[in-house]
């Protein structure tokens, strides 16, 4: 990693706020739920959070969104504490070529997901996640694991986005049940999308998002607080799979522009995560073909070249 | 990059040697031409090569060996060189989640390759090199650059392999008479092949091969001579393509693994970029069911795990 | 149809189940649930009714088995009844070429199934036939259609393999509700799922499923009672789905072998047509890798052999 | 096969080109060589030949087009004279429910393509019938069966369609190349193009055509000359792979539309036989989607509704 030392910081995340205006209320909006459909295309927030703690910020950057698949990233932390290696007997970890709810490849593997962020994957991980507990309990795991990690208590469900995400789920249900006509959910279906419905509702902001992922940039050791809730293994294996799968079919395309490990959610958030430097969380509802702010990705661009951040030199 | 500045790196190279003692012969040595079947599948080489250029050497770090797929990562180099950005009219850069030799995705993505480390993509690539030339031309330049990148005169195409590569290629020919069907050739299909089956049939050591890519890991610019074969763009890209696409179906295993942009060949070999760092070449002819080197892979493993080497920390 | 006019029947029969004997517990018998499972895999039984209404058969022909797929067939000429040529919006009429439960091309086709005589295609036709009614409506249809063509009224659904099969259902249901993702279910999920699972779980004899698919022989119109519950149009039809889908990925096999159109089920029954002649019905639970009996598809060959019966020729 | 015996059988001819003429010039021409790009595409030709050998035509019925695919048939009954049930070591004989000139389940099932009636289950054939012997002896052969089976010497290969197909041939080269890498083609790819293209190159006209496929509806035996080119068994089975397989992924819906078996070819014509009464061939250059001539359809689908040809009633 070589940082330009002498970048200013505030500078290049106004710059990635200005290459970023022009491309707000570009792409389409989520529009399978109310709640996400009604959210202002126009609204665009960045927030980069550096070792010690502080964060620049621009635009939107302390409104609440739905994090949505971001959360996989998080799940998957507590999956790996929980039964460690042994998840990797259910999930892979390749790159799936495919979208986030395709489920062609999981007839052809016989019911085990290519990786844990694409939503079949995500979905055997909050399974093992539940284990022998309830749903209520991985969720409420999932809440505490990003309160401690972003030294901040507020992080909610949003409730009316998880029923509704349950009640247009049609899709995901699908996913589940191949599954566990697999064997590979160990809960019934319905718990298992509870909890996935609601851990994909948890509302916070580009500030609280970013700070949450920063120990992900220190080997799982949060440079504030001394925190350690993942191992320096884990945290440097969930960023290669954020970087090879964060993005479904568009994970080279993001791994080419931006250079660093990355998770999109449909909500419009981006986490990425710059390894030994900074998280920073972007978001703008808009979103590509594959799922991914579009208006996000065009800020994480321009972030990258002003401050040379990237995995890759 | 997080290296543990106290690290024996002599030491580490010996941990890694003797890592992968165990595991040479293991795999399946690559069988479909006799010139690779007849290789011993006991032989084992790793050199690291770090900014100053020196090498630090384990077992058969000297033995030419064929490099195979390892040569897309150069022509990728000189095509990117030759026509820029519009590559990627021609060839995608995600994971295909595939077998080197695919030809699914190309038909399902109408004669377009998902990356230029895949065999299809690689001829597009290759094709591309070739340009308004010729075949000899094109395997001229790609000699050039590894000679030059590598400082060293002495690297030859292996002829008899070569041959031999042409004369087992009706899976290749298929793919280039697939790709020509989509007109993403612009040569002959033949023309193409030729070169394509000479650029595998380069003969280097791990020392070379590992002295060849030094540049990539000093964001294009050979520490050493301070040549730059090519921008630093384009050197996070290609590593961003290794990391992402470099082992095929076993990409997202080898980032999460080694953690280290890598490019496989059946030869056996594997190259892997440290950046910042070190270009570090193993080689050992078993292969996995993806045609990576098993013991080079565990090599890489320990390596890593000695030097804290990873993109992802 | 050329038949062999001095045939004996009777012979024909005898040696249908001659040939057959021997192969009785070969294959698989479908053991997802206990129902299935306990049955004996010796049992064997045939049915031919003719013109007359007159049966000849041999073996456990009056034994009931559950006639599972084979419900589609009469699911399917109540759909056409019901919506007519509106049917082919939502469901296509092509051989898949895939295994009965595959959701792979329903992705693809963006939940049209391929034909309905897949699992996913006799759901949709299973919503279609419940229209605006209920799934006791639509099972209660079932029942009466082959009572009435069947001229018997005893027929039965099995509650317990019903039961069963909803228990074990995780895979149709993973079809269903990908089928509902894409709007292609009017009704909800689990009401079709109820109705499919009840027809599935019809009971019925060789003989009896035989002399109830006698219409589709005479141009929908039953020789015997002159009922006719489907226009000659859609008897042909359907006859032509049997042919090119009724086997799923063995359908092209069980044409070119007994060239007749027939339908499976894993219940171990086939139901074939002789157009113009006959309705066969013969039943052996142990199945091929297609889930057609593998017994009863030898006893129709020796059948077709014996009587010259081919729709192809 | 319930023919209405008071059937005019020269009215019904008359009906079908009635009905067909207004659909003239829809679809499209195939137009990847220049001779059939320049076909006039408000051709059309039907022959329809009984028992008697007798033919009632209309329209182009004596103007010779490129038979193409149809040419298919006749090589299968040409391989299985050869080589008998060894052919099904090397083809399936099941739907492949994809296009014509598809080969993504040539990956997939490892070289053994679906049936022999696709473009890669064809080359497979050819190369069988080729055998120990030349390309040009097998296209002799070809030639000779279509001579002596339609009792018409006049015909013969448009040499500068073959030409230009081999041209054009990529995508054929790919699947022959693809089939030679697993090792199911005897003889060099070139020499199997060669046959292939040539054979698709046969120019004859409907009356011809119509005549050459009448020993398919009686059993394998000209009816007229009372020559046998084929045995009874095998003339059923090519009976019943024209029906399940003859219009790649649009037989079902053909063997629901027309209810015969039936082979296109992209010049536009297509063989329909019925069974113990007449062989039937229709010509007009427009295409639908899957390469079934539109017109042709069309005017065969007039022709049953009149005479009630079916194998299905």
């Amino acid at each position: 990693m070589m940082l330009k030392r002498d970048v200013d910081l505030k500078a290049a995340v106004e710059a990635a706020w200005a290459a970023a205006a022009a491309h707000r209320g570009e792409g389409k909006v989520a529009s399978y739920i109310p709640a996400l459909a009604r959210v202002d295309p126009m609204k665009f927030g960045i927030a980069v959070v550096t070792r010690s703690g502080e964060a620049i910020v621009a635009g939107d950057a302390d409104e609440a969104f739905s994090i949505q698949s971001i959360s996989k990233v998080f799940m998957l932390a507590l999956a790996l504490n929980r039964i460690q290696a042994m998840l990797w007997e259910r999930v892979g970890r390749e790159p799936s070529g495919s979208a986030f709810n395709s489920i062609v490849q999981l007839e052809v593997e016989k019911g085990k997901p290519r990786n844990p962020l694409i939503n079949a994957g995500a979905l055997a991980v909050t399974d093992a996640v539940i284990g022998d507990g309830s749903p209520d309990e991985a969720v409420a795991a999932l809440l505490d694991y990003l309160r401690s990690a972003g030294d901040d208590g507020a992080v909610l469900t949003d409730d009316e986005v998880a029923t509704s995400e349950s009640e247009a789920g049609a899709r995901n249900r699908s996913l589940a049940y191949f599954l566990s006509a697999f064997g590979n959910l160990r809960n019934p279906v319905e718990d298992v999308l509870s909890a996935y419905f609601r851990q994909c509702a948890t509302a916070m902001s580009c500030r609280q998002l970013a700070r949450a992922g920063l120990h992900l940039a220190f080997d799982g050791r949060d440079p504030v607080t001394e925190r350690a809730p993942i191992t320096p293994s884990r945290s440097r294996r969930i960023n290669s799979l954020m970087l090879t799968c964060g993005h479904y079919d568009n994970s080279g395309d993001f791994a080419f522009r931006v250079g660093l490990p990355g998770k999109s959610g449909v909500g419009g958030g981006i986490l990425a995560i710059v390894p030994g430097e900074a998280s920073v969380c972007v978001w703008s509802p808009g979103l590509n073909a594959a799922g991914t702010s579009l208006a996000g990705a065009i800020a994480l661009e321009a972030l990258v070249e002003r401050t040379g951040w990237t995995v890759f030199a």
